[in-house]
């Protein structure tokens, strides 16, 4: 018994399906051009909230017992906008535990959407202590960012929206920091009967490579400390996560810092759309294995847009 | 008689439909939020070459005697890239004659698109002259950037597709610099037979204001000097577009610099859409004025989004 399926992700998408949006997917004549392949843009920045935290934020949060009236997270990034949300949604409190040296832009956007944020100092420790204190005072349920099964049933809806826009992909390329993301893609394709199906990639920044050190060594590394500008792709692959992806990708490729900020400049100004570098690394991959995928149909999947406009690698 | 009329536009649209994008109407529920009306955006910055200006180049293209082999224009900007595409479609020659302190990306977007740059002195009289050349020397066709019949009657193409994507709007706000859309989309509107029709209204930097001058005075301005960041509204107003913006606008509205700034963020950090500056202006007039549109049901152009990553304002 594999520990989220294709049915699950199906039933994940019938709770979710009147929540979210169904994202839609673009393509650029001159980026296919350029790289000689056909480039199908996953528009996961266009999910509410601005990425697609959203859809695992939510599967938990509808999944929860009817009696729960608090959730809580820590999170310096988009999965706490999202909780905060789909907090808001099912009209529950959220509270979310933010590093105190946090970007007071994504901290701005929790308290937009609703969630209360309490501060810790910069530490898993930390972290971990004040997450455990607001679970007591609220009688809160915790939603962890990437490493739960609700949650990864949520992002694998991603893939069956894709099957259906795209039907005939031949590969498919997802941004993987926790790897929620990658193993809910991953899964859905995996369980495709045919032989030709679609494979599934990993994009990561060498700068936090250990997804890939954990998929070449089949031991999975649990700490790194990294500056990479790609910050939703800081965190290190989650227990189940990895499990997944094991079973079910073809590969992990990693980018450098330069090849991120050059993709996430490629799709400003030829697709117009405002992609965070956590979703640029798909299209870095594709400039850099670019042989690789020579004359493939591939998708893409922009995972968020939450920049901060005055903070622009430029 | 009018010098372009509504039947003008629909024998535009059967002629450039087959090139030209019909292009998507985005919403944000949280922008609707914070400004208490209903905004459908209207995404030209997804048109071929990243901006409106296509369509009108294309119809002027489209329309021209099968024995042309050249056009040629003067453009610094949009128009450029745009006329050079739609050369490209019929397998014409194009040729572009550009300041020579142009921005270096404009420039180069016009050879991406197969367009041939001829450099000038930065000056009306040294452009006008360099065109003449060009026009003797390939037997070129001019194709002015927006004082021309075929380009406002191209342009006026957008309101069809928003009269059919939203067909209830209660107001329309267009960028104005030379006035070709402008002039396009309330001729199209204007001959609504409703009195509750539709009111059309034109977006202007306070620096540049020719169009509300002119307006106002019922006078043409004929020149300015400004170096407003919306560099695609520097143009002052052609004398067909006056004399339609007359007859079919309801007013021009002003706004200043820091508010375009402002509104160019909130695009890109709500939509998640990379509009230019001159498209922001759209939405600077809904801050500025939100009284005025309050809970009313609003269409913004959003005209283009050719970026210099590079030159951002944040």
């Amino acid at each position: 018994m594999s520990l989220v399926s294709r049915s699950s992700i199906n039933a994940a998408m019938d709770i979710i399906q009147p929540l979210i949006h169904k994202t839609p997917v673009m393509s650029s004549r001159s980026l296919n051009q350029l790289f000689g392949c056909e480039l199908y843009f996953k528009c996961e920045h266009l999910q509410r909230t601005g990425s697609f935290k959203f859809r695992g934020a939510s599967h938990a949060v509808q999944t929860l017992p009817a009696e729960t009236q608090a959730v809580a997270t820590h999170s310096s990034g988009n999965h706490g906008a999202a909780l905060a949300k789909a907090a808001a949604d099912r009209d529950i409190r959220a509270t979310i535990v933010v590093p105190e040296n946090a970007n007071t832009n994504k901290v701005a956007a929790i308290r937009h959407y609703g969630g209360e944020v309490v501060f810790c100092h910069n530490s898993i420790e930390a972290r971990e202590a004040m997450l455990e204190t607001v679970v007591k005072r609220d009688g809160a349920e915790f939603v962890p960012p990437y490493d739960d099964l609700r949650v990864i049933a949520g992002q694998g809806t991603i893939a069956l929206e894709l099957m259906e826009q795209v039907p005939d992909l031949e590969a498919i390329i997802a941004p993987v920091g926790g790897g929620g993301m990658l193993a809910g893609i991953s899964t859905c394709y995996g369980e495709e009967s045919s032989p030709e199906s679609c494979k599934v990639f990993g994009a990561e920044p060498e700068l936090a490579d250990d997804a890939r050190r954990s998929f070449k060594s089949g031991s999975r590394v649990t700490s790194q400390t990294t500056t990479t500008i790609a910050d939703g792709l800081r965190t290190t692959l989650g227990a189940h996560n990895f499990e997944l992806i094991q079973a079910h990708v073809a590969d992990i490729l990693c980018v450098t810092e330069a090849e991120i900020v050059d993709s996430m400049a490629l799709i400003w100004t030829r697709l117009k759309q405002v992609a965070e570098p956590s979703a640029a690394v798909t299209l870095a991959v594709i400039k850099r294995y670019q042989s690789r995928f020579a004359g493939k149909r591939v998708g893409l999947i922009l995972s968020g847009g939450n920049i901060d406009p005055a903070q622009l690698p430029f």
